[in-house]
């Protein structure tokens, strides 16, 4: 962890140093990704059934290729009914904000009657990977899956690597709960090349989103074009804006909430109150030995963590505008003049009582989020991100004549002579007197 | 060109083989990217300096890194007023389309006390990458500079090869018609590295978008996550579903429009028709031969062109939809049972009046469209792809206390206390009476 403070004279340096240090891993998987990539588009199946023996030590033509919707049924059911309950009202929250979202059609005729508009439609296939082992979590089915269901997407396929066959019951309900269609046993890079091209099993799809490691995100990476794509992830980060007056305690509970998720996540607590930073530094020492996540949380908060003493609290919303963090609190009375500065964050937290966590779960909107500074340019995912739209025109005689002749001038200095024949032949208008 | 009928007993295994070809280049140029990537962000200015020269055949500190502004007013004081006056309808008719897809904020507290919302923002600083030499269209510029600063983006970069030192000035008029900032004279990979990382001249963007060649495309395929980018563009393509009352002429001169773009492009029609069939066949024949562009034209016909006979036109609209195509004309005199069934195109021309070109210049909606059967899952260029999505939450201690307990209870199945924690001692309220 390291500890800054804007009046230091050397701030400038470190901070930028800050944000611009890389937590991504450097390790040149590209090439590894490429192999798999092409051995699944040229084998298919027998491909998929090879990596997985390697990498997930089962054998799919003995556990079986296919989870069944019975087992997800028997999971589900066999869910407490509190982490039932906590489920279903989870999916109730976020299929009501992400309902919100679908964009309205427009269909219009402007003055020069020119029939102008667009249309959005479903994607019609789409898949999601959802990590197996210890970042096995059923909240991110449900963030992945009910943006799709809610855009209408009429086929949508999970895939999630069972290492040693083992399946997640969590996992299986919340695919129930949010309307999975089919579940293959399936991971890594191996799994996105089959969600993109197709196998003999599997199905291909329009768009595939959902988190993974290192390989997971670069085979989606190598693959865009071929299929649509969520978003390149990277390692999890929060800042918290706080003033003096929270609680030591859980602000250090909120750092430490990210800093639990992986050895690279991030941690960045910007105060106005020196004295607070000693005591949240405190606070997360004392807490992070209770934790069952303290070896990772410690790891993340020794390497990546920071404490910022700024003059006030307004003076560090320009240094977290440079950081660009997936997660924002401001921990204060009135957050709204410090949000109203907020220009580039995934999610913002506002007030004291509103804990990153709360998003993380059951709020509604989505925890796909941009990470690395990525947003600076790229959103949340949404029922956008499974939807596209389709641009429409429709000119009448009197609409070609009055736009007509500028589409023949700007093609004719573009080089292009069908493009202009193509317009002027219907303004010459031989066939309009005979046909139409 | 093929000749096709639904009837013929072959006719499944031909038109899938139709939808499969592959029209893009098998280039490896992944590796050569790469290295060239590698240089502009390690040496920055010298890399781009020495690139140019040996790509471009000039000297950047001889002929000028950038494009002065003085040039670009030059450039549209000497067009043509019939030129000036189509480039600024077209720009003002862009404009106004664009300006209705700026989408809404939301901020509203639901029955739980929760107040949810999503605040929009622009993108800070983007880039766009107009091609050089034989396709540098003035239309390009007016199609991606306009969204861009239509959503608010500040800084707007354009770079632009200039091949031997070659200025086109229609591009420099558009840019100056359209708001663009800066104005660089680079190109290819080079060009697309120096906006993603910035160099000592040239200061990085968060967004990249634009057309290019094979090279420009895997730079930009490179680079996404370092920013973001529109879309992996290829070979353009226009589908025509036309009965037999067209004249085919004009049918003719919309599928040359599509071929004299590249050697790659694609033009297919459908009709129900035979002997219309033929009648296009030979007018596309006679036709070709007048264009300056024959000899792309009668390439891209050759080896990519299509005529495929249906029952009735209906039976063509499911073949469309596997094709997914950028452009779709619909020339019939009621074509809105059939466009009701489009699902997968970029966009859409209605009726007998509606040529392709029109969409390429002066009607409104976007022509930078996906490519490839990539309307599967993508859209065209939006004022969308300039902004970015910012979701915010607000929780008072009511709306903590009717959802908390659910993410606490995920939190713990999940396996991460520090997340229960930051919910659970918040809900304990400890604080809350002491300092709230």
């Amino acid at each position: 962890m390291i500890r800054l403070s804007t009046s230091d004279p050397g701030f400038e340096r470190e901070f930028t140093a800050l944000v611009n240090a890389r937590r991504e891993a450097d390790a040149d998987v590209a090439r590894d990704v490429r192999t798999i990539v092409a051995s699944v588009r040229d084998e298919g199946d027998a491909a998929l059934q090879a990596f997985t023996k390697k990498f997930d030590h089962h054998d799919l033509n003995q556990t079986g290729w296919r989870i069944e919707k019975a087992e997800w049924l028997a999971a589900h059911q066999s869910l407490s009914a509190e982490l039932r309950d906590a489920l279903e009202l989870a999916a109730e929250r976020i299929a009501t904000y992400h309902l919100k979202q679908k964009p309205e059609d427009s269909d219009t005729v402007d003055s020069a009657g020119v029939r102008l508009g667009a249309r959005w439609n479903a994607i019609q296939n789409a898949g999601i990977y959802i990590p197996g082992g210890r970042a096995a979590y059923p909240s991110s089915v449900l963030m992945n899956a009910i943006p799709a269901k809610v855009a209408g997407v009429e086929r949508l396929v999970m895939v999630t690597p069972t290492p040693n066959g083992e399946v997640n019951p969590l996992v299986l309900a919340a695919a129930h709960i949010a309307g999975v269609d089919e579940i293959w046993r399936i991971g890594g890079a191996q799994a996105i090349a089959a969600l993109a091209y197709g196998t003999g099993r599997i199905g291909a799809v329009d768009v595939i989103t959902g988190p993974g490691n290192a390989w997971v995100a670069e085979a989606k990476r190598q693959l865009y074009g071929v299929v649509g794509i969520d978003m390149v992830a990277g390692p999890s980060e929060i800042v918290v804006v706080a003033d003096g007056r929270n609680d030591p305690e859980w602000i250090a509970a909120d750092l430490l909430s990210q800093a639990e998720h992986d050895p690279t996540s991030q941690s960045i607590l910007f105060t106005d109150d020196a004295g607070f930073a000693k005591a949240v530094a405190d606070a997360v020492d004392l807490q992070i030995g209770t934790l069952a996540t303290a070896q990772v949380a410690r790891a993340s908060w020794d390497a990546n963590g920071a404490i910022i003493v700024t003059a006030n609290l307004m003076e560090a919303m320009p240094l977290v505008d440079r950081l660009a963090p997936e997660h924002l609190e401001l921990a204060c009375d009135d957050p709204q003049p410090l949000f109203d500065r907020v220009r580039h964050a995934g999610s913002v937290f506002l007030g004291r009582l509103t804990p990153e966590a709360i998003g993380d779960y059951v709020a509604g909107p989505n925890h796909v989020l941009p990470t690395g500074r990525r947003a600076r340019f790229a959103s949340g995912l949404s029922v956008l991100d499974f939807m596209k739209r389709t641009s429409f025109l429709q000119l009448d005689q009197g609409a070609l004549a009055a736009i007509g002749p500028a589409a023949i001038a700007l093609a004719e200095a573009e080089g292009l002579p069908a493009h202009a024949k193509s317009v002027a032949s219907r303004l010459a208008g031989d066939q309009t007197e005979t046909l139409l």
